[in-house]
């Protein structure tokens, strides 16, 4: 109540400027590769003399950088991914979005830069999400990805942080992430994240880093690498863009977040909807020779992925110590099972106990 | 010779644009802060379609991006940091510059970035020297800082490596970087890099990652932090920009490069340097606890960071375990010597056995 307060009385104060046309004429929504289409519209705010300046939206466009901006040289750049629903009604939700905007101020903390109000963050994304309210296409499966992230643009190339920042938010209208499902190699040389690292934040520079041994991986038929411990290669962690869970008989175990590890809202919400349907879950450490054991006895049931972009991601396969393991496919998953009860949570299709729906009216 | 070669047929083919006006006149040399002053040129060549493009010089300028460049998102961005002295006939000076080339490759290989074909670097880096050569004033302590970066530039914001890139030179009159003697903590709760990470890399993340831990050092009164193996704390590693170097009695030791450490084209020299001065160099790991009782016992003559921006930089002082130690200052220390014999090399004021030294004509 009180921050619906805050948003209509900082709508009037945001400067909009309107696109002249929309460009959503010419999009084929049922041929969307991820993340390359965009709205018609952007919120920007910068942080200039130590405050975040007058929020703007205006239409999608490319902006002009000094080459020595430092986000192009010293990875001071954060993001946050999120998804609004459009139910049967034509109403229009986000999923816990007071999560997002308190995740994304404590990866930018983590890199020295500073954390964006509460109240420009909600009046720009819901201004905007109704801007561009055309692009989300209601149908399971379907929702507009939406990305926040901040960038250092001071143009000054010494090694410390900028004083000038640029917070941003584009959407995509999207399909499902991943299509099929997915073969994975357990990581045994490279690794994602140090101990007292920034693992835990969505920090550009993480997802950079993945890219090359994920490369590698793919030429070895997998399509994710599930990152291990750097230390001892010994714990399975998370993979690039999701949280892992891992049923063991009618158990669910994952590990628990730490500085290395992405502290996912999908991770949360599924434990949490694992707890309402009477679901045992372990947060533990979780040894590799663990999960290898229960492939081999048969009580290794099932592996996914949880991330906003897949919501849920069966996985089919591993491989560790070159030897590659089979899961069976298995009929009423709880993967499948808590993907359906979260698309209906998200998509306004069923009850709500938690308040996770948010409604941008 | 070959490499000469080469270049000459190369300049024919840059696409270059000089700057109408210079800028170099509102420039005050005597009070340069660092990294905010560049030069009229900069070099740009771009990676589409699976090759690099015509390279080009043009004015030093803004660019426009797309809010969707990968780089603002993922991290793919990798950077170089080298020097052009100038002696006192007027001529030009590198060094060690392939060392540098070959070092972005490592790095972009690392973030699945394209390598930069070695014609086109030094093609593009010798006419801008030449065309901006004004810029670089004569003296010890005077150089010109040069900054080749390589960002990613493809509009799609999906976790995954981006098909176009920018490779880009920007240049910036430097005086020596630090001033004064540097206190310094050791590091034991952050870190900067995991075992099978990214630390060798000069990739922008490593940089951002350090910014906050740094500042907690800088409001206890260290300007820097000696970074520790992220595992046990218990061995010394690297600083943010420098190696590091620990003077025991007369003998030297530094910590043997690692996929965690950068491979530091200062410290190599420093290493030769010391050989070729009779110096014993111990390249191995460095306890902490070694360091403090050296420190203790008096035998720890001096700590310096060594790299390009300060060439060699003192430490005077370290916390570690909430225990200060001040080192002396020392008459004749390995630091000044090796700092003078090291810049007498770049400004061609001594023979250069080593061949070190690249002249641009
Ligand atoms: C590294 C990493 N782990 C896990 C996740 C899943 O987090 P969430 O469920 O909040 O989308 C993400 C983000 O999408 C991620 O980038
Ligand atoms: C992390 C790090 N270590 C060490 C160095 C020193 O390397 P170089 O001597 O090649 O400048 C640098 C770069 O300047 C660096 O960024």
């Amino acid at each position: 109540m009180k921050l619906k307060a805050m948003i209509n009385s900082l709508n009037t104060n945001l400067d909009i400027q309107k696109s002249e046309t929309s460009k959503i004429e010419n999009v084929d929504f049922e041929n969307l590769a991820f993340g390359r289409t965009f709205t018609d519209h952007m919120f920007v705010c910068d942080f200039i003399d130590g405050k975040w300046q007058q929020p703007k939206i205006m239409p999608y466009q490319a902006m002009t950088f000094e080459p020595s901006a430092r986000v192009f040289h010293y990875g001071q750049a954060v993001f946050e991914g999120m998804k609004a629903y459009k139910d049967n009604a034509g109403k229009i939700w986000l999923f816990r979005p007071e999560a997002n905007h308190k995740r994304i101020n404590i990866s930018s903390a983590r890199l020295a830069m500073p954390e964006f109000p509460k109240d420009y963050f909600f009046a720009g994304l819901e201004t905007l999400l109704k801007m561009d309210k055309e692009w989300i296409q209601p149908g399971i499966g379907n929702s507009l990805y939406i990305r926040p992230f901040v960038i250092a643009t001071e143009p000054a190339i010494s090694a410390s942080p900028a004083s000038t920042y640029r917070f941003m938010i584009i959407c995509s209208p999207a399909k499902a992430y991943y299509s099929g499902k997915v073969r994975v190699l357990f990581a045994e040389k490279y690794s994602r994240s140090a101990d007292g690292g920034v693992g835990f934040a969505k920090a550009s520079g993480n997802y950079a880093a993945q890219f090359y041994p994920t490369s590698l991986a793919q030429e070895k038929g997998y399509q994710q690498i599930i990152w291990t411990d750097a230390h001892t290669h010994e714990y399975l962690e998370e993979a690039g863009t999701m949280n892992i869970f891992f049923r063991i008989d009618d158990r669910l175990v994952t590990a628990p977040t730490s500085d290395r590890i992405l502290d996912g809202i999908t991770r949360k919400s599924i434990i949490q909807l694992a707890e309402d349907n009477g679901v045992t879950v372990e947060i533990r450490r979780v040894p590799v020779t663990e999960i290898k054991e229960a492939a081999r006895n048969g009580s290794l049931k099932e592996i996914f992925g949880a991330g906003t972009a897949a919501v849920v991601s069966p996985i089919s396969a591993f491989e560790h110590g070159n030897e590659v393991f089979e899961i069976p496919d298995l009929e009423n998953s709880y993967a499948s099972k808590f993907k359906k009860q979260l698309q209906d949570i998200q998509h306004n299709l069923s009850e709500d106990k938690h308040g996770w729906r948010h409604e941008v009216k």
